[in-house]
C-alpha cells in the first residue's frame, strides 16, 4: 500500500502544503504542473525534494484555472482536454528529466478528477490521453465501479493504480461521502488509522452504514497540509510498516 | 541551409500568422510554448500540421509575458530561468510525444533570445539548461562572435543552429541593425533573395557600410504573418533550391 | 432603437474586431475588461475612440477565462460572481474616468450571459451587483420572460437595457434558435434588415414557425467582426435613419 | 502621522499577511489590484475589512507579474502604463463604490515603485496619470529629492504622501540602505519605536553615518506579514499615541 500526496502547490511569492515534511512519508507526489498551482521553479524545487526521498513522481494536470485552484469544472472539448493533459504531464517531464528522474503516471486534480469520475466519455479521454503520451500509469479514486474502470484501461493498454483514503467515510455505493454532509471525514487518529489498515489489510472498508465494501486500492491519499494530517500521515505510515 | 520560421503563436480564440501556408515551405518550425503565445490547442494543432509536412520542430520559450508577447525583459534569477525552459520545452515535449513526433532544438524568443545575446553569462544559463534537458540542439543569432558561442557550446558538448536573416541589414561588427534606424528591414525581393543567396552559398554577408562579414550561419529566419512575407519565403525557397 | 456591438477584443499583440470601421456606426459600445479579452491598453484605446464618435460605454464583463474566451461557465459564488463584475465596471470605468467619459451600461459576456438567461438567481446577482455599483443600465437579451425580467429590474431600482439581433432566427418561446441548429443565423441582407425594421417599427418579429412576438427591444446588437457583418450593419443603420 | 501598510495580497487560495490583525493598526490599507496579488473576492473581503476599522483605502498597482509578484521590473511606454494605472485604481474603486466606500489615494507596488523613484519621467508619468484619474493623493517613499517631488506634483495640481520605514537604515543621501548590505534592517523593537518617533516628532531621522537628514515624512509603512512585524507595528502605534 503506496502512501501519495498532492504536492508542490505553492505559486510565486505564495506557499500551500508542508512539502519539506510531508515527502520524507509518502511513496508518490502528485506534482501540480502550473495550471491550478505551482510555476516552473517551484515545480523544480519539489522534484528535487521528491528525488531526495527517492519518491515516485505524478503529474497532477488540471483545468486552466489560477484564481479558482482548479476546483471549477470547464467545459472542454475532446481535443482541448488532451492537449491540456499532454501540456501538463510534458512540463513537469521537462523539469524531471532535466534533473535526472521522471514522470511515472498522472493523477489528475480537482474539478477535472470529480468530472472524470461522474462522466465516462470523460475518463476515456483521460485514459486515452495518458495512453498516448506513453509509459504511465493513470491513478483514479476507486469505487465500487472499479472493475469497469480496470477493464476500459486494460483495452487501451494501461495500467490504472486505484487510491483510497483513510480520513473519509465512503457510501454504500463506494464513493466518498461528499464533504457537505456530517461525518463525512474523519479528525480521530484511531478511524483514520483504523481506516488504513482496513484498506492495507483486507482489501476494504465498511461503508457508514456498516457495509463491507470489497475496494482492493494501491494506494491511500495524505494530506500535507496542517500538522494534524501530517501526525495522521506518519501514524498511518507507522501502522502500515507493522504489517509487513 | 534550412529555413525556420516562428509559428503556433495564436492564442485561444486570438489567430496570429499564416501557419498552413507557411509550414510547407519551411525546414523548421519554432513553436511557441504557451508563456508569449500559444496554449495547449494550439501547440496541438501546429504539432500535427509540422508532423504533416515533416517539419522539425523547435520549443521557442519565453518569459512569462503573454500580454506583453513576451517582449519585454525580465529579470530572472538562473533557477528561475533554467526551470522556464525545462518546463516549455516538456510542454511542448508532451504534445510531441502523444502524436508520434518530438522536439530536436530551442530556440528562445523575443527579449529572452536578446538578453541572452547581449550577456554571455544568460547565453551560459540557456546553453547548461537546454544541455540538461539533453538531446537538444540550440538555435542562436549569428553575429561576429560566433566562434565564441560555438566555444562555449563545444565545452558543454551542445551543438548550435547558427541563424542569420535574409531580410534584415547587418552593421560592421555582425549583428542586426536596430529595427528603430533607417534601412535596417529589407521590403525588395531582390535584396532580400540575394542576402539569403549569399548566406547559403558564400558564407557571410556584406554590412550596410559594404563590409564583408564571414557568418557561416545554417538556417535562415522567415516570417509568416502576412502575405508579402509569404512571397518573400517563397522565393527564398526557390532560390536556395536552385543552388542544389 | 440603439446599435450595440461587442468591441475591444483584441489582446496584448492579437488583434481582434475591425473597431475602426464599426465605432461610426454604433450608438452603444460593449467593451472587454481583461477578463475574456482585452488589457489596460486595448481599453484606452476602445475608449478614446468611442468617445471620439461619440458613442455610449458599456463594460462587458466575463468570467476569468481569457484562453477559453469567457464562453465556458464557471461555478462562481454569488460573493464572487459580484467581486468579479465590480471589479471589471470599475476598471474600464478608471480608464474611461482618466479619458473624461464614462461606463454607462453593463452587458455580461458570453457564458455569463448565457448562465444568468437561464437562473434567475444568477440573474438576481447581476442586477443587485449592478445596482450595487450604481449609475448603471443593465443590458439584457429580450426573451418573451422579458416582462419578470423588467419586474426583477423595477423592484430593484435598476433600469434595462433589453437588446435583440437582426440576424438570428427566434423560437416560438421568443429565445435564439441555438448556431446548432439550421437556419438559426440569417445571411442575406435582406432578411437581416428586414428583421431590424420589424423590431424597430413594429416592437417585435415573427418567430421561426411564423408566429408573431412581441418583443419591444430597445437597441440591436450588430457585429464588427468581418466585411459581411460590417456591411449588414451599415444596411441596418440606414434603414433605421429612414423610420426617423 | 499615518500609519499604512501592504495590505489584500493573498490570491485565490493562497493566503499572505495578517490582514485581521494588522488592519485594526492602521490608517491606510494599500490594497493589491490584482496585478501582482490578489483577485476579485480579495479585494471584496480587504474593502469591506477596511471599510469596518474605518482604514483609508489607497490602490497598490503593480507591473503584470502573478508569479514574480510585481518585483521584477517590466519595460512599459507611457501609455501601457498610464493604462495599467487606471484600470488597477478603477478596478479597486469599483469594489469600493459597490460597498459605500472609495479610493482615496494611489501607491505603487515593488518594481513599479523602484523603477518611477530612479526616473523622473517615469514618476512624471505615475503622476500625471493619478492625476488624469482624478481626485487621488499620490504616495511615494520619501527621500533627500522630496523637495524637487513636492514641486512636480505642485505644477500638476497633485496631492503627495511622503512615506518613510521605521525599520529601515538610510543612508546619507536620505536613501533606504539596500537590503543586501549588512545592518540595513532593523529588528530590536527600541530601534523601530526609537526611528518612528524621530521621523513624527522631529521630522527626519540619523542616517547610518550618524549624520541628521530632514525627512518630513506624513506617512510610516509598516508590516503584518509575521507575528514580530505586527508586534513593532503596536509598538510603533502605542508610541506615537503618546505623542499626541
Amino acid at each position: 500500500m503506496k502512501l501519495n500526496c498532492d504536492l508542490g502547490e505553492s505559486f510565486g511569492a505564495w506557499t500551500m502544503g508542508m512539502d519539506q515534511a510531508v515527502m520524507p512519508l509518502i511513496d508518490m507526489a502528485n506534482v501540480a504542473c502550473g495550471f491550478h498551482a505551482s510555476d516552473p521553479l517551484t515545480m523544480f524545487d519539489t522534484v528535487r525534494l521528491a528525488k531526495q526521498y527517492n519518491v515516485e513522481i505524478g503529474a497532477h494536470p488540471a483545468y486552466p484555472d489560477l484564481v479558482g485552484f482548479g476546483r471549477r469544472s470547464m467545459k472542454c472539448t475532446k481535443e482541448e482536454l488532451e492537449s491540456l493533459i499532454w501540456y501538463q504531464i510534458g512540463a513537469l517531464e521537462g523539469v524531471c528529466r532535466a534533473n535526472g528522474t521522471q514522470v511515472t503516471y498522472v493523477k489528475p486534480h480537482g474539478a477535472l478528477n470529480n468530472d472524470m469520475m461522474n462522466d465516462l466519455g470523460l475518463l476515456s479521454t483521460v485514459m486515452q490521453a495518458t495512453k498516448a503520451y506513453g509509459g504511465l500509469k493513470l491513478m483514479i479514486p476507486i469505487s465500487r465501479s472499479y472493475p469497469e474502470h480496470l477493464k476500459m484501461a486494460e483495452q487501451l493498454g494501461l495500467s490504472l493504480v486505484l487510491e483510497a483514503f483513510a480520513d473519509r467515510a465512503y457510501t454504500d455505493e463506494g464513493l466518498l461521502v461528499p464533504r457537505s454532509e456530517p461525518e463525512s471525514v474523519y479528525h480521530q487518529s484511531a478511524e483514520i488509522v483504523g481506516q488504513a489498515l482496513s484498506f492495507a489489510r483486507d482489501g476494504g472498508v465498511y461503508s457508514r452504514t456498516g457495509k463491507w465494501l470489497d475496494l482492493p486500492a494501491a494506494s491511500l491519499c495524505i494530506h500535507g497540509d496542517n500538522d494534524s494530517s501530517l501526525q495522521a500521515a506518519r501514524e498511518i505510515k507507522d501502522a502500515l510498516s507493522s504489517l509487513k
